[in-house]
C-alpha cells in the first residue's frame, strides 16, 4: 500500500526534482503536483528532463494524501502546513518557516511568524543528527541547502566542543537562487564571474549557529555553474586528532563521505551524498574542512525524500 | 571642435557599450545617456566593467547633440529616429525599423512600420560593403548581429553570382539575447546547453536575404557563453577558386580577417574584427565558410561606431 | 546467474561510465576494468562521482568473463576484440574498427585495418536500426556518438528516400574530445568559445553516410559545456507530411523522444535517451531535423549496455 | 627614443599578454619574443585574439634590449635574470625567485635558490606599496597574483596594525594555473565544479606573510572561469571605522577601486585595477574584505608594465 504524496510549489527547482523522486520511489505515489504560478502546465515541459508527465494544479488540501512535500517561499509557507496538519497529513516544508525553534530569531531575520505555536512540533531535518526524531515526527524542516553542508562539516566538531572562531566561506551554484529570472540570475551577469552576495547578513547564519551553539561568520558566494555547493570552514584551534572525530561521526552513515582531498562539487552531482575532507594547518593551528553538497539533491529534495522514508518507517535510502 | 553624440537606450548591452566607445572617442563627446527603464541609475553601477560615470536621463530631444545611436526596440525605433532627424540629428539606429528596404517585407516579419517614408533615407550599416553611401549619410541602420556575420561570411561569393542553396548555422552567445532576465537568459536555462531557437523563422532571414540576394535557411543557436557569435555557412556548387574571391574582397579591410582554420569566437571577443575562414569539401563539392564576431561589437556598438566615424569624415577606426 | 562483463580501457570517459553501469546493472556482474595508462590506481579517485570502488588492472584475457566492452583506440581495439571472440567473449566495441562494413572505406578514414576478416561478423550497434541482428550478434560495433544522434534525426527520411542535400551541424560538449589533456581540452581554451573542428573531412562522416546511403556535409563544432551532443541536420527536398514518418519509425521507441520544440541537451542529459525534434522551412522547402543526445550515454556508453543487454536476451533498458 | 623590450616566456599566458601590452605601448618598443618550448610559432597563431604578429624566438642575451619581462618558472628565472643584469638589462621578474627577502623562507616553500645574491636587489613590485622604491629600481619582482589581490585589500589594516587571526578564502579562474595542459585544467575536470587545493600549504602564503607582517590562513579554489581571481579576506577585532583607512589608502590611487558593494571579477576583467569592499559584521566583530582582480592583468602582465613604466620615468599608467 503506497502513501500518497503530494508536491505544493512543484514549478520551483526543488518541488519538480522532488517530484521526480517521489514519482520514481518504489514505495510512495505522487499524488499532486501544485504551483501557485504554473498552474495548468505540464512538468514535462517546465522541466523536460525530469520527465515526469503531470500537470500543475491548484492546491486542494483535501487531495494532497499522506503527506506534502512543500516548497512555498518563507512565511507563505506556514499557513499551508498548519492546514495540512489540521488534516492529519505529515509534511516535510522546505521553507525556513520551521527550522529555528526561537520564534525572536526568525522574526529578527524573517519577517513576523504566522503560525509560531506550530514550531515546537517540527524536527530539523537533518537525518544524520536528528534520525530518531525525525522518524517520529509529523512535520520536519527541512533544512537550508548552506547549513546541510556546514552543519555536517562542522558537527563533530561542535559536539566535541572545539568550535571556535569560525569563519565559514560559501559557494554555490545558481540554482539554488531559484527559478526566478532577474538581474542576478541572468547568464550574462554571472558568467565569468564570482562575488559574494547577503553580506554581512545572510539569513542562513542563525541556522547554523542554532545547531553548531556558536557565533559564525557566513559569507556565500555566487558560482557560475548550475547545482553544487561547497562550504570551506575555518576553525581555530582543535589540537586533538580532529580527523578520528569525523570518522566516529560518520563512519557509518552511507550519506556522508569522508575524503583525503578536498571535494569538489562534481563528485556529488546529482546524489544525496555530503562529501567532506578535513585539515589542518600547522602553521596557523587552524582546523580547515570543506564539505560538498548538491544544493537540490541533499540541499534541499533527495534531503527531503530522506527524512520522509524515515517518518514513514522506510530505509532511508530507498528510492535515493 | 567634437561632436557631441547621445546614446539612446543605454541601459541595454549594446547601448552601454555604445556609450562606453564614445566616451573614450578621441573625436566624439558624449552627450547624454538615456533609458525608458533606468532613469536615473547609473551607468558606472550597471555595468561597472564599463567605466563609464554617467546617470542614465529621460531623452530631451533638445539635448542630443550632433549624433545617436540608438538603441531602442524594434518600432519603437522610428518614431525617435524620425523626430532626432527633423533636428538635423544624425542618426545610427541599431532596430531593425531600417534595415530593410522594402516597407512589405518589413511588415511581413515585424510589425506596421510606425514612419515607413523615411526608410528610404537610411543606408545600410555594413562599411566593408556601403563604405561611401555612409560616409555621405545622415541615417544609417546599423545591421542585425547575425546579418553582419553572414553577410561578411558570403558576400564575395554572393557578388560572383556563386551562391547557391545556402543553409546558415548560426551560434550565439547569450548577450545576444538582450538583457531582460526571462526564462531563456536564466543561467540555469542556459548553462551546459545548447538549443536552436527561432526555427524556422527568424526575423534576421530577410535582412540576410536583401544583401545576399538569394533566399537562404538560417537557424540560430544559443551557446553557453556570453559574448561571441559563429555562422557556419554551406553553400553548393561554387567550382571557382572561391578563396581568392575572399582575399581581393577583404585583403584590404583592416576589420575582417581571412584565417586558415576555423575561426573561434574567442579570437575576435571586444573587437570589431570579423574573422573568416573559407573550406572546400572536395566529396561533396560545398563550400563552408565561417565568420566570427563579438555580437556586441562588431555585432552592434561598434561597428555603429565605425559607421558614425564615416559619417563625420573621421577615419573608420577611429577609437575602436 | 549473473554474466560477467569486463571493461577494458576503463580509465576514459566512455569507459568509466560503462563501469558503473554494468557495476549497478541487475544483471550483469562487473569482472574486471582493465587500462593501458592508470593501472593500479582505483576509479573511485579518478572518478569519484562514479563510485565505482575498483582497481584498474593489466588485461588479463583468460579473466575477462562472459563479454567485453572495450574501449580502445582504433586500430588498437581490433586485435584484443580478435582474441576475444576466440575465447568466445561476447564484445561490444566502442572504437572504429568494427563500424565500417566495407575495409576500403575504414583504411581511406582510418589506417590498415588489423583484422579485416572480422568485420562480417559484427553487427553495427544501433538498437533501434539493428535490434534482431544485435540480439543474435556475439560482437557489437558501438556507433559513433555524432553518428548516433544524426542516423536517428535521419533514419525515417532515408527510409522513405527523401534524403537530398544533407548538411549537418554537429556540436559537442568538450568530453567527446576524450580525457586527454592537450591545448583543445584545456579549459581556457573551451571556454567562452565555439569553432568547427575537424573541416571538412571528419572521420564520422563515412560512417553516417554508410548508414543513410547518401553523402553528407559533416562539420563538428566544440562547445564549452561538458556533455552533450546536438546535431542540425537541413535536408533538401521533402514534400510528403514528414513528422508521420517520424512517429511511425520511433513511436514504440522508448529511447527516442519526438518533441515539438527544438531539443536542448539539458533535456537528455545522463540519460539514454535521443530527443527529435523537425521543422519544416516552408519559404525554402528544407525540412530541419534535430537530434539530442547524451554523447557519453546514448552516445557511447549506455547504448552499449542497451546491446548487450539484447545480445543476452535480457530487456534492452534493463539498468538504463 | 622608444625602450626596447623583450619578452622572455612569452608562449605563457601572462608572457604573451606582456607582448601585447609591450606590442601597443606608446613609448616601449618590443624587441623579441622568447619561448624554450614554442621557439619558431607565431604568437598571433598560439594567441589569435592577442594579434601579435611575431614568432617565437631562442633566447639570445645580447638583442633582448633595454628592459625584459622574465616569464619563466621559479628557479629557471633568477640564472636568466642575473645574466640579464650583468648586461645592464633591468627586468621585470614574474616568477617567485626575487619575491621573498629572507632566502630561508624561498628555499623552504620553493627550492634551493639559484642566486641568492641578487635577491636583495629586488623591488617587490607591487606599486601602491613600492612606487618610489620601483622607480629606482633595475630589478622588480613582480608579485603573485593571489597576493597582489590579498595584500591590496589587507594593507591598510595592517598598517594601522588592526590585522589579527586572517583567514583567505581564494578564488581563481584556470588561466592562473597557466597553459599546460593537465588533468586539473582540462574543461571537464573544471567546468561546473569548484574544490580547493594547495591546502594547507599554498606557495603564495609567505609572500602574503612577508608584506603583511602576521601569519595568514590561505586557501585557493579553482573555479569554472578564465580569468578573474576574488578574495574574500575575514579579519578579527579591528573596532575603528576601517573604511576611513580605506579611504586614506587608495583615494589617490587610479588603480584601485573602492566600491560599496562586494565586487565581482568580472568588473576589473582585462584591467589593471583591483576593485575592494570592506564590510562589518556587528554580530561577530569580524571585517571582512573583498579583492578582485585579473590575475593575467593587475595579477600579472599589466601589473609588470605599471612597474616598467615606473622604472623609465613613465607616467605609470602609460599604454594600460
Amino acid at each position: 500500500m503506497a502513501e500518497r504524496v503530494s508536491v505544493l510549489g512543484a514549478s520551483g527547482y526543488a518541488g519538480a526534482l522532488a517530484a521526480r523522486l517521489i514519482e520514481r520511489h518504489p514505495a510512495f505515489e505522487l499524488a499532486a503536483v501544485t504551483s501557485r504560478s504554473d498552474v495548468g502546465r505540464s512538468l514535462a515541459e517546465l522541466y523536460p528532463h525530469h520527465r515526469v508527465d503531470r500537470v500543475l494544479e491548484e492546491l486542494d488540501l483535501d487531495r494532497v494524501g499522506d503527506a506534502a512535500i512543500v516548497g512555498y517561499p518563507h512565511a507563505a509557507s506556514a499557513p499551508v502546513v498548519s492546514e495540512l496538519r489540521d488534516r492529519g497529513v505529515k509534511v516535510v516544508d522546505l521553507s525556513a518557516d520551521f527550522r529555528l525553534r526561537d520564534v525572536a530569531v526568525y522574526e529578527e531575520w524573517y519577517k513576523p511568524h504566522p503560525v509560531p505555536g506550530l514550531i515546537s512540533e517540527a524536527v530539523y531535518g537533518l537525518p544524520e543528527l536528528y534520525r530518531e526524531q525525525i522518524a517520529g515526527a509529523d512535520l520536519v524542516a527541512g533544512p537550508g541547502c548552506y547549513p546541510t553542508a556546514v552543519i555536517l562539516a562542522l558537527a563533530p566538531l561542535a559536539r566535541a566542543k572545539l568550535l571556535e572562531d569560525v569563519v565559514i566561506d560559501a559557494k554555490s551554484g545558481v540554482s539554488g537562487a531559484g527559478r526566478a529570472a532577474t538581474d542576478k540570475t541572468h547568464f550574462v551577469t554571472v558568467d565569468e564571474n564570482v562575488n559574494a552576495y547577503g553580506v554581512p547578513r545572510h539569513r542562513h547564519t542563525p541556522e547554523i549557529e542554532q545547531e553548531l551553539g556558536v557565533p559564525v561568520t557566513f559569507t556565500p558566494h555566487l558560482l557560475p555553474l548550475d547545482q553544487g555547493e561547497l562550504v570551506s570552514c575555518y576553525v581555530t584551534g582543535p589540537t586533538a586528532d580532529v580527523r578520528e572525530l569525523y570518522e566516529e561521526a560518520y563512519g557509518d552513515e552511507r550519506f556522508v563521505e569522508l575524503a583525503g582531498t578536498p571535494p569538489g562539487v562534481r563528485d556529488v552531482r546529482e546524489t544525496n551524498i555530503c562529501r567532506i575532507s578535513v585539515h589542518r594547518d600547522e602553521r596557523t593551528g587552524r582546523v580547515i574542512v570543506f564539505g560538498a553538497i548538491d544544493n537540490l539533491w541533499k540541499g534541499t529534495a533527495s534531503q527531503a525524500l530522506q527524512s520522509l522514508n524515515l517518518m514513514f518507517g522506510y530505509d532511508e535510502g530507498l528510492g535515493l
